[in-house]
């Protein structure tokens, strides 16, 4: 029997279940509200900073914890724990209270989805929360520069896979296609050792590369959009780098553009 | 002169800074190092519980949350948002002292690269911190359904823009296509008003969708993997399910499978 036909509630009945939600009562209307008016989302701005700061860290240490935390969480979790729990000694405040597990879900590009890669999911969520504001600037740089470099590049003190580690170009920042093209590469299943420990070096190089950032921002400061203009600057719609890989036909017309 | 002009720090210098520390003194590494051990990840579990707890919202209230939030911080903190912010009054706790702003990045599928639809990934932050692990199986199925339903289905009580709202099935859980099949159909601009209002809406349908799947669960349990099964084994690959729309010259082998 399939996992399917195991389930006894079906995504019908959800739906129809909602549907009652829907068409319930005032009272159970009221029971669920909390009377939320949106303008409170500022309030809260006033107790929650946004932007926690940061003390330098070592890149080689931190690549090396990602490596590590790769083989408890896979990637989003390995690149936030990476600089997470090593802030939570060297800051301290908030970050003692980021649960790091809470970031697992981005694994193969968010739950095997293959969208974006979680090592870079997890830089992203590092730099917003260290940095604020200025971590999308710095995550714009991390983009491209991942999907232009040949990686892994890392070499891990105790490598659980011991065989030859190829290194590809993916010109995208997904996860399909960035394991794909190593995939086809190397020759390798997803489910190989050797694919696994690609992965576990490509979180220590994309820890690494945030953390040269990370302390380049404390040294001189960082100028943001320095090296990438905004994506929807340059193709009129949220986008990467590589069309023609999926637009084989050519690119359909954008409106306005 | 344009933004990449105005930059006095080049990535090259970045790399070259960077290697600086590579080979700087012992001295300058244990100035940095935190002499952190990966166990402790483990150790940081036990004061730091995953799945921070779920009272039963709104939808309605929950949707029109979403739809104001959008305009102030666009997709993901939207989503994210429209759940974390009344669990702060409903909960409490650590919902108190989480930013929203935090989750800003995720906006144009991650800073505008078109990768997974920030409403999305706001899905997945927002599981993930209520249900924990559960969230991964609840995402799982919030995105089957973003991918096979005509979307946006949201009726704002107070609609930003008054014109026609073509609705359209992404067959993605990308930014791009998702947005991209929307702007054909309707022939307007990533820019345009109709386009904002599109992605304000279905920011709505995204938390509406999640938050009955999260009431279900506070009243039948949830029975995750029940509709979809893991993208890896159907594919041997983290993967959407619209393999045609890129691979249009045929699918490459997939190594082992």
């Amino acid at each position: 029997m399939s996992e399917k036909k195991l389930c006894n509630i079906s995504r019908r009945n959800l739906i129809a279940g909602a549907g009652k939600l829907a068409i319930g009562s005032a009272i159970a209307a009221s029971a669920l509200s909390v009377g939320f008016d949106v303008k409170d989302a500022d309030a809260s701005k006033k107790s929650l900073k946004w932007g926690w700061g940061y003390k330098k860290l070592d890149p080689k240490e931190v690549g090396e914890i990602a490596y590590k935390l790769w083989y408890k969480g896979y990637c989003c979790y390995a690149v936030v724990g990476s600089m997470v729990l090593p802030l939570r000694r060297k800051v301290g405040g908030p970050y003692k209270s980021l649960p790091i597990d809470a970031f697992r879900f981005g694994h193969g590009g968010v739950i095997g989805w293959g969208t974006i890669c979680g090592t870079l999911l997890g830089a992203g969520i590092a730099t917003s929360f260290i940095a604020g504001k200025t971590g999308e600037m710095m995550l714009n740089d991390i983009m491209a520069w991942y999907t232009e470099t040949k990686l892994p590049e890392y070499k891990p003190r105790h490598p659980k896979y011991k065989g030859p580690m190829p290194i590809t170009v993916s010109d995208s920042p997904l996860c399909h296609i960035s394991v794909g093209k190593w995939m086809k590469k190397a020759n390798k299943s997803f489910k190989s050792p050797a694919r696994r420990d690609r992965c576990a070096r490509l979180a220590a190089d994309v820890a690494i590369y945030t953390v040269k950032i990370l302390n380049q921002w404390v040294d001189d400061g960082y100028e943001y959009y320095m090296e990438n203009e905004p994506q929807v600057a340059k193709y009129g719609i949220t986008a990467q780098n590589n069309c023609m890989e999926c637009h084989a036909k050519g690119i359909p017309g954008v409106p306005g553009k």
